[in-house]
């Protein structure tokens, strides 16, 4: 069936994309992460506000990058992904590690869901979520210290 | 082009979809919105852990709905859908209101993605997304009082 094999591919073409996304990521490459992503793409992040857009999410990670000494760890576990011919979307769980400018140690678990659209030829991430949950205790409490 | 009429016809689907979920929560109708999903999905909830399966999600319904007096509010802002063949996805901003049993007022606004799969001629939530960003002043709070 050919509609077998073209959601194969697409689905290991997205799968390269998150490697190529997480490679410059950990190498804390923002020009490199950016290529990864549709113009017009929204980014609902870790960080407020509510959602951003190419400019400001760009400007989050050249702040962010600095506040930590050498390369980020990043982990991605489960990842599973959902192919059709120019929509797709993957969720996994994934593991930020690393030592702030503070030498404080970071480990974060996080959720990370991406929406993916193919543009021409070429998949790009269209929206990106991340997040972790918080706590229903009252005290609004974000949960980073989950483990899966 | 046959493609843009099968790209409508399923946004449309996916649209109409959303409106019956977001409508079923409203009466905190659990099965109903069960309905809407498919049997293996995965949600990245509000709540820990950091991942749900059906089960715990519908217990989770179960158990949140008791907590409000009368019917919740839920308004969704900016939709966007990308749909393909099989596969697609969503990204809104969404409102929860409600007045909780203690008669404390709530106003919620939340970051939602969906990823959705058609089984059979049906479209389905497989994966769903819900979050509020937190804080990075330290204190690690959930950002609950952000507007769009």
């Amino acid at each position: 069936m050919v509609t077998g094999i073209n959601k194969t591919t697409d689905e290991d073409k997205i799968r390269a994309l998150i490697d190529g996304w997480a490679k410059a990521l950990r190498t804390k490459d923002v020009n490199g992460i950016m290529s990864h992503y549709a113009p017009d793409f929204v980014a609902f992040d870790l960080a407020p506000p509510l959602q951003h857009g190419a400019d400001a999410f760009s400007k989050g990670l050249e702040d962010w990058f600095p506040t930590f000494e050498g390369p980020i760890g990043y982990e991605i576990r489960g990842l599973s992904i959902s192919a059709g011919n120019d929509a797709a979307f993957s969720s996994s769980l994934n593991r930020m590690t690393g030592t702030k400018s503070s030498g404080e140690k970071m480990d974060l678990w996080v959720r990370a869901t991406f929406g993916f659209r193919k543009i021409g030829d070429q998949w790009k991430i269209a929206h990106e979520h991340v997040s972790v949950p918080f706590h229903m205790d009252g005290s609004f409490r974000a949960a980073v210290d989950l483990r899966p």
